[in-house]
C-alpha cells in the first residue's frame, strides 16, 4: 500500500470511456487542518458510474471537475488530525473525499460513521450511497406492491443487487438483467430472483415478454438506451420507471441515444422519475436502519468488489464501464 | 348539410400524415336499436391528434381501427330512437360515436350531457375531453404552485389554450409555445400569457431561456421531440413534465424521434408522467364543475374552430396535423 500522500487528478476530457491519459498522479503533501477542518487518511475509495458525468462539462446536478483538480469521488476515511468540534482523531467518516490517500477538508462536508456497526467497506456499498440509492429509488419512487413485477437492470451491480433483494423482500416477482453467465448465475442461484436475462444473448424484448408474462409494473433503470426502450414495450399501465442511471449512454454523453418508445409513456400512462441521492440526504437514517437490520437478519447480502491500491484507479474506471465488476466496486487504499 | 346517413371509414394505413386515400365514404343505412341500444344523430364530430395513433397498429391504450371499420372519433349527438332505460328521444350524449352522421350503439358507451348548460359544441371542447385533459394533466400531474413557471406547447390548441388559462388562474408565470404570428398574438393579446414563443422562429433553447429566466417547473407537453428536449434543458430540479401528446412525432410513429436530453431526467430529478383521459374518467365531474364555473365567471374562454359537413373530414385531419386550427377543431354535421 502507498504510504506517501497520493492524488489522482483529472488531466483532460476523454472521448468515450476515460482511459489512462484522463488522469495524472501527484504526490503533494497534505496540508495541516485549519479552524473547522480535519485531516483524514482514506481507507476506501468508491468507483462510480457517475465518473464520466462528473468530468463532462454539461448541465448537471453538480459542477464538472476541472482539469488539474483532484478527481471527485466518495471515500471512507479515518480522522488523523482535527481542528473541528465535530470530529476527534480516530473517528471515521464518509463523503466526497476526492480520489486521494489523504485530504484536509472542511469537516462539515463529511458525515461521521460508526465502524462498530459494519466493516468499513460497507459504508461505500450497502450501507452507503448504493444502498440508499436502491432503497429510496425502489421504495419511494417505484412503490412496488406485493405480487407486482419489478425489473432491475445492472442487477448484479452495486445498486442493482440491492434493489433486487429489497424487491424480493417486498413480495414482488423480480426479473434481473445482467451481462454474462457469471452474473446471471449469481442472480439466479444466490439471490434467487424469479427470472434472469443475459442481455448479451440479444432479443431483449422477447426475453422480457417471457420473464414478465404479466407485464412490468416497476423498472429500476441503471442503463437507459435500448434496455429502457425494451422495457417500455412490456410496461403495464401506470408502471413506474425509476431513472437512476444510463450507463449505456455514459461513453457518449455528448450525443446520447434517445427513447424510441416514448409514445408508450403517454398511451400506457407511465411515469419516468429521475433522482439523485441529493433528493434524499435528509432521510438517509431510515434507509440506514432498514438496510442494517435486513443485513443483520440475513435478509439481504451486500456484494463488494475490492481492488487494492490507489494506483489502480484508471483500471478501476475502465472496469466499471465495461461491467466487469461484481457488486460494489471500490479501492482499498490503506490497511 | 348531409341528411342521408354517412360514414367515414378507415381505408388503408398512411405513411406520415393521413391523406385522402386513408378514408372512404359510405352511406349505409342506420340499424334499428335493439334492447339496450339507442340510435343517434350526430351534431358535432371531434378532430383529434390521436387519429394517427388510432390507425397505427402498435401497442397502445386502445386497439387499432381496422381497415373497413367506421373511423373512431368523439361526437356529440341527439337521441332519435331508444331501447335503453337510460336515454329518451331528444336527450343529448357524447362519447366514441365514430365518424358518422348517425349511429346505433350500446347506450352504456355514451354519457348523457345537459344542453342547457352550454352550447353543444362546448362538450367537444372546454367542457369535454380537451378541457378535462387540460384540467387533470396540469393540476393532478403538474401540481403547479403559485409563482412557478409553466410552459405549454401547442398553446393555442384545443388542450393547450385551456392549460395556459388554468395555469394563469393558479398564479403561475405562463409561457406559451405556438407556431405562427396569429396564434402567438392570440396567446399574448387575448390570453395575456407572460411570454409567448413562436417555435417557427428557431432557436427554441435560447427563446426558452429568455422566456423562463427562473427555469421551468411544469411543462405541459403536447408535441414531444425537439421541443421536449429543449424544455428539459431549462427544467428546474424536480420539474414535472406532463406527457399528453407528441404531435411532432405522429407523422412518423413507426420510428419516433427520441429524447436526447434524457440524462437531465436523472441529474435534475425530473418526472415525466404520461396519461390519457382513461385514467380520469371516474373524476370528470370535478373538472366539469370547475371548468363550467370558470367559464361562467369569465375566467376562462374556450376557443372553437368549427368546420361544416362530414365530407370535410379528410381535410380536417390534414389541418390538425399541420397546426392550422385555432383552438378545438370539430365538424358540425347537423343543425
Amino acid at each position: 500500500m502507498t504510504t506517501q500522500p497520493t492524488q489522482v487528478r483529472f488531466n483532460k476530457p476523454a472521448e468515450g470511456i476515460p482511459g489512462n491519459n484522463t488522469w495524472t498522479i501527484t504526490h503533494d503533501p497534505i496540508a495541516d487542518p485549519r479552524e473547522g477542518e480535519i485531516a483524514i487518511k482514506l481507507h476506501y475509495l468508491s468507483i462510480d458510474p457517475a465518473i464520466k458525468g462528473w468530468i463532462t462539462d454539461k448541465k448537471s446536478y453538480i459542477e464538472a471537475v476541472k482539469p488539474g483538480d483532484v478527481m471527485r469521488g466518495f471515500g471512507v476515511a479515518e480522522v488523523i488530525a482535527s481542528e473541528s468540534d465535530y470530529f476527534s482523531v480516530g473517528d471515521f467518516c464518509t463523503g466526497f473525499t476526492g480520489i486521494q490517500t489523504h485530504a484536509t477538508m472542511d469537516s462539515r462536508q463529511l458525515r461521521k460513521i460508526d465502524p462498530q456497526l459494519a466493516p468499513l467497506s460497507r459504508f461505500m456499498g450497502g450501507l452507503g450511497m448504493p444502498g440508499f440509492t436502491a432503497y429510496f429509488g425502489l421504495l419511494d419512487i417505484g412503490k412496488p406492491a406485493p405480487g407486482e413485477t419489478v425489473v432491475v437492470s445492472s442487477a448484479a451491480g452495486a445498486v442493482g443487487h440491492i434493489v433486487a433483494q429489497i424487491a424480493k423482500l417486498k413480495g414482488c416477482r423480480v426479473v434481473g438483467i445482467a451481462g454474462g453467465e457469471a452474473k446471471c448465475a449469481y442472480l439466479r442461484d444466490e439471490l434467487k430472483l424469479d427470472a434472469v436475462i443475459d442481455y448479451r444473448e440479444g432479443n431483449l424484448p422477447e426475453a422480457l415478454a417471457v420473464a414478465a408474462p404479466e407485464g412490468v409494473d416497476v423498472y429500476f433503470d441503471g442503463v437507459g438506451g435500448e434496455t429502457l426502450d425494451a422495457v417500455l414495450m412490456v410496461a403495464n399501465r401506470h408502471a413506474r420507471i425509476i431513472a437512476c442511471g444510463a450507463v449505456s449512454q455514459y461513453a457518449n454523453l455528448e450525443a446520447p441515444q434517445g427513447l424510441g418508445n416514448y409514445m408508450l409513456v403517454i398511451t400506457q400512462s407511465l411515469m419516468i422519475k429521475g433522482f439523485t441521492m441529493r433528493d434524499y440526504m435528509h432521510r438517509i437514517k431510515e434507509a440506514f436502519i432498514d438496510l442494517l437490520t435486513w443485513e443483520h437478519e440475513g435478509k439481504v447480502v451486500f456484494r463488494e468488489h475490492i481492488l487494492n491500491g490507489i494506483e489502480c484507479y484508471p483500471e478501476a474506471v475502465k472496469m466499471i464501464y465495461s461491467g466487469k465488476n461484481n457488486g460494489k466496486l471500490m479501492i482499498k487504499v490503506s490497511d
